[in-house]
């Protein structure tokens, strides 16, 4: 039986909490399940090099995760002196699955910095970042419409994302971490609202798969996509 | 007016909340008006090479603040590479204040890592952390006897925290961020039950201050670690 | 016109030069077009902690770059005192790649260390360093049961890897520099010879793409990976 | 009986060293029994950002210790690739002593940084490094009239500071290395002339203490630091 | 018998290889026996603040060993977060000799970089490196005389290096690792064409040496290092 | 005219003070001139992984140079977070200087650690650490011998260092600062007693030199290495 009495293809009950922070210019505390990660989103009013001059902007993310967060105690990154490269490799991914939900060009010249914390994790913490982090961007975009910052919101597009998985040979979705530990299959599928995908990382964790195999993933993701982004609808009004 | 309509000796509206991570051996949201910490307490069966040997336990603190846990953006330590010097003499304090509550030899050869990450800052995060991570630490430690690591709780006494300060030529507790940064004279105290000291940390802002009103800080402080310490009582049952 | 004068669904020229390093157990320089790749494989008798004891051993991967392989020089990361986020990944990757390409079990307790150094790039540097690393692997793997530090080579899988991406609408096989700049969606494709996935990795770099799509980038994808398979075989004989 | 057969509320020989260099704008020379520490002010005609634009200066300070300045060898700050945080707490506090003793604003543009780098350590180099920095700070200011960098020494007032404790139940002053590592109650007062507190640092190593017990210390500490004023005065001339 | 079968006073067989990388200004591969280098020289229009305003500009260098270009793997110094003592000599070594051979004002303000990556080595990386980094900056120069870039081709002057060391109390040149692990006494020596000296190195590795010694080393140095000069000016036409 | 009113080949007033750190085994205060060096000298009764199970000892070194000992104020290494490329070269010589004075293998499994660090800063630098180390590790055997720790002092040969340089076209012994600044040959001299070179590390800052003008500084050198000799005999009784 899985967590949350759920079905193969069910996640776990998720909420979306906005406004949960009251520097930030939006943000979202995001559960799947027991994995809870804080979104904040932090707009400047400057781009970096690669950017300057072009008149858009810029969506970059951040990531971390709070030493207990996990079953046992995780070192500090601070602590250790740098960043994991699990660590980075999750905030790219990030970043790169934000700025395809935004039009940069007409967010003009200013940098949105989600930075996600997971508070507690039980797998899927990638995947909630990202859907949590849509949340938080829209919101402050909507505050900087409010404080005429902008003068209208840039073409938007919702994102969300989910992880599939196959476990004892069949194919589940939104993994627990008892779950995620024990996968022969892992999938992330990151997707704009209507099946649009913008992502897909696929790792053969013990052995490998096969293409009828990889599609009844993607079939799973991109449906619990469409949910959560109803659900994201739902909470921005 | 002070925030949350209170006169110049009241704390903030303060509240406990224990077991806010499954992971943790003890875990404790503490919040003082718009300051917000979570601490884990995590027990490791081992003890740090000074230790080694002794027969007796360890205690010790890390402390972090998010990203945006304040009015703007900080840059994220892990990502810098560093922990700053403020972090590092914050969890020295944390860790100090903690060992002064507990009888290290009764806790036997395990080590206790209190780990206090801010989620939200405003004003008195370290004091906050000190008040959160007893109630985390007695938590971990009952969890520890029900599990039968250990036959007893070693001796404990309760320790809390106040900052006191002078703002505008008046002796103020508890300061919020606005009335921090204003501040004439910052005062941090740490006391056992009883108004038994611990730690008092002064330190003139601006210009200086005199005995008498030191003595006029420290009996605000006390008097109010006093009411931190019926309320970890309550929580803790 | 592709560059090397071939089709949209042709790889460049590819030519793996096995023993190019007189130290190194097992070493192989693999070029895909410009991009060329000096990888070697290093024995070591110990194993990490979490293998400890398991009776099996492990393959782990390094990637690095010289500073001028690229168009304008890149900052040597050693001066920089670290290894950015995308030598991170992709060195996590190739790891990932070749693990799934031998029985860790019958590895028997060492560590084999790819070491994919770029000597100039044009594109398609991760998936040239893992098809390059299959080949370093096994004459590794041959010379330690020449020397009968082993009995026999423990089962192995033939694993290439690939990237396809889609330029200007149409589907293209193994970019070089300038298509992977222009490039609409960008996919890399690992798996073990008979089309058996081990890692798809697909990302919109503009926009985003449909399952139709992807599928016809895995046909283009898997079909070059088993041309791939036959080299290394030709070149192992 | 305690070194230099001196009384418990004695501080150890003082000897403050003026110009002991021939670079550094000011320095001094500070021994508070075997305890040595070598202070320079350096002068730059710049200020930190977060001054910049007001007008005013800034006084910052750095504190090291030779690898072999106590007992055992310590490692190397520079070899171990960073600074403990007992080093940045210190330094903090020294920086904020001497920000204490002078107007800021009438300095004009310019940096005045405290380098105190521990020769020889006995207990009290934080004392000592105040106490000397004064001078070191002072003599640098004279230079820059002598040279009409500036019209006049902006307004300054003698800090000075002093560790008192309390050893088996007695208050001392002036803690050599010894007692310090058996110390109940470690104080450390910061006071501008005149027994005015700047900072007041009071830590309980081994149990706790009360407030008539803070007041004897306090009173001890301020006693001492006359003495060293006096002592500051006499050197300067 | 020394390697490749040769006389005590003999170099290894040494080739020079221009333009082995496309993107860089200027390269050249080069090897002394099973010794081999990777040179590239990359060109950056400014300069370091030291040269900045001069009117002249800078050569500099780096140098790096690939993790397995040694007898057994070396830990890569990007993974170790740091440059090693030695690796810092030889690239200032290398930078020093290559500045001595040009007219620094006359090249304008730019900056040469000399990346010198060790591919594979056996003894004598610093001497090879020096003499292919010649090689290299000097294509570098043409191409941005053909490019239009400079007028004409600043004054130049040959440089290049050898290792001399005493091996059972026998002069020989150009030792490879064998050797270089046993001498007696060690010298780098680094010439303009006409035996004038750039910088001489000696070390006793085991003993000391005496100034007949030494002048005999100088003799075989400057010898085999006008040879070096003859095949640079072969390689360069 | 030379500083300290000296001929070309005479070097500048040399103090070697013994016995100045109360902690350590040994320890000489070193001045060559202006240039001032503390030296200390520390045992450890364990050695690096290299030596061990050799029976044998080993002797390093570690320089440092405090934040003003130079005409301006240098950054702090440990602030910076690394060594520089000179502290690191610097520290590898005066370690193989110390080494090539004494009998490792009749040392015994100890380390004796040599901390140079310049208190003030005059030219010369190393040469002064090299020469007073050699004081300060005689003091530190004979402390060792005198305990019982050692039953014999091991062969001990004496050695010392001086710089010698070509200004304005004249070979000049001892350089300062400004003369060191404008020297076109630096040379670096490194002997036993007896003239019996160790290391010989001469470049040309500007142009280049011949084998005469080189003869020429090492007979200056070696000369006044037999006076350091001279002195350090004196000075050790």
């Amino acid at each position: 039986m899985r967590s949350f009495s759920r079905g193969a293809l069910d996640a776990r009950p998720v909420t979306l909490t906005p406004g949960v922070n009251k520097h930030a210019e939006g943000s979202c505390q995001v559960e799947f399940g027991d994995t809870r990660v804080l979104v904040t989103c932090s707009v400047e009013e400057k781009v970096p090099p690669h950017v300057f001059g072009t008149g858009g902007g810029w969506v970059t993310a951040e990531y971390g995760m709070l030493p207990r967060s996990t079953h046992g105690r995780m070192k500090r990154e601070a602590a250790q002196g740098k960043q994991g490269g699990r660590t980075l490799e999750i905030q790219r991914l990030i970043g790169r699955a934000l700025r395809a939900s935004i039009d940069l060009k007409a967010l003009g010249p200013r940098t949105l910095t989600l930075d996600c914390d997971v508070i507690q994790a039980d797998g899927g913490t990638r995947t909630a970042s990202i859907t949590g982090a849509w949340v938080a961007m829209v919101l402050a975009l909507r505050k900087l419409k409010k404080k005429s910052t902008i003068n209208q919101l840039p073409p938007l597009t919702h994102v969300a994302a989910i992880s599939v998985g196959v476990v004892k040979g069949e194919v589940v979705v939104d993994l627990d971490y008892d779950e995620d530990s024990t996968a022969e299959v892992d999938l992330n599928v990151v997707a704009l609202e209507g099946s649009r995908l913008v992502e897909v990382q696929g790792t053969a964790e013990n052995g490998h798969f096969d293409r009828a195999r990889l599609d009844e993933m993607l079939d799973a993701g991109t449906a619990t996509i469409e949910k959560l982004v109803a659900l994201q609808k739902q909470v921005l009004g």
